[in-house]
């Protein structure tokens, strides 16, 4: 049980096994089911979400009522709307599951609770806002200047692991590209004999 | 003297005039001429930059060698490579300046001399730092669904200060549009009895 959350809290937070025993017990876990929702947009969200097993992904309905997909989250990625949290506001993403899923609730009394095992904690939360920081704004970098291509080959090394567990037109809205463009990329490179991974 | 910093450190971070007067002796200032940079791609940023007077950009160079504007930074903004800063690493980007400008360089001895002030430069940060990522998802969003009108709109709410300071081509670039869809979207403003701010 929650073999991908304890390794976790071991290498990401370096926190022992004992402490991370006494973390788990009593922690809250959910599963839920393909195309279920985790967050609306509307709602406030007050928790950040780490994926056990499966895969989610938060996305924006845009002005033409299409599907903008921000995030996808595989095993032992976290997805939240920082801003909603933080600032207790509606947010204006959805989180869904793409496949069948477990995962693990990360909300305020687990924060709390690993708050008190040290200043890990602290340490790491920072690291991980400067490491979105830093994603988003290459993310911003992409869609203002990058070709398609460039696009695909960066979403290939950020989710080497989901290229086959998602529909081509999510990888598209992900790239904002149109999904003939991703399939023109895709044939380019399968003609230069490129191998994803 | 540094008017609007230490209305910043009074409003945003709470300081007493006392502490502000104290903080800002021998604080690092620096007048940079229109076109003089403060960050290019290739260095490690080691600190973040508080727009006094005047008006910075931070870029891209894209692909094709085009200029992809991130953000502008006008009075009472800060800019700065947060994951460059925080990662030790090389930054992708540039900051310069489209006007001549005055700037206050918060570097780690800032940092510190703020940090001994009491818990309110943390929270801060960690407000910043929240308010970063939430402002970068929107922005992505944008770009992945929004028309060329909702993006101008948006651009306007956020920076109705810099509409007449900024060329044309600098706001396309920022907006991720064509520069005649640009003059297009404007012009139908127009048409509608549009008046920015």
């Amino acid at each position: 049980m929650l073999e991908n959350f304890k390794s976790y809290l071991n290498t990401q937070w370096g926190l022992p096994n004992d402490a991370i025993e006494e973390l788990c017990n009593g922690i809250k876990t959910k599963k839920v089911v393909k195309e279920e929702f985790l967050l609306k947009s509307g709602e406030v969200c007050d928790l950040t979400i780490f994926v056990e097993k499966g895969l989610l992904r938060m996305y924006a309905l845009n002005e033409k009522g299409k599907i903008d997909i921000l995030q996808f989250a595989p095993e032992n990625w976290l997805v939240s709307d920082r801003g909603s949290v933080y600032f207790n506001e509606p947010s204006n993403y959805y989180i869904d599951a793409i496949e069948s899923t477990t995962v693990v609730l990360l909300d305020q009394n687990f924060i709390d609770r690993i708050s008190r095992l040290g200043p890990s904690f602290r340490k790491l939360n920072d690291r991980l806002l400067h490491n979105h920081i830093r994603h988003l704004n290459k993310r911003v970098s992409l869609l203002l200047g990058a070709s398609a291509e460039t696009r695909y080959l960066n979403f290939i090394k950020l989710y080497p692991d989901i290229l086959l567990r998602v529909p081509q037109w999510m990888v598209a809205s992900y790239l904002g590209i149109a999904p003939e463009s991703l399939s023109r990329v895709r044939r380019d490179l399968a003609k230069n004999n490129f191998r994803p991974g």
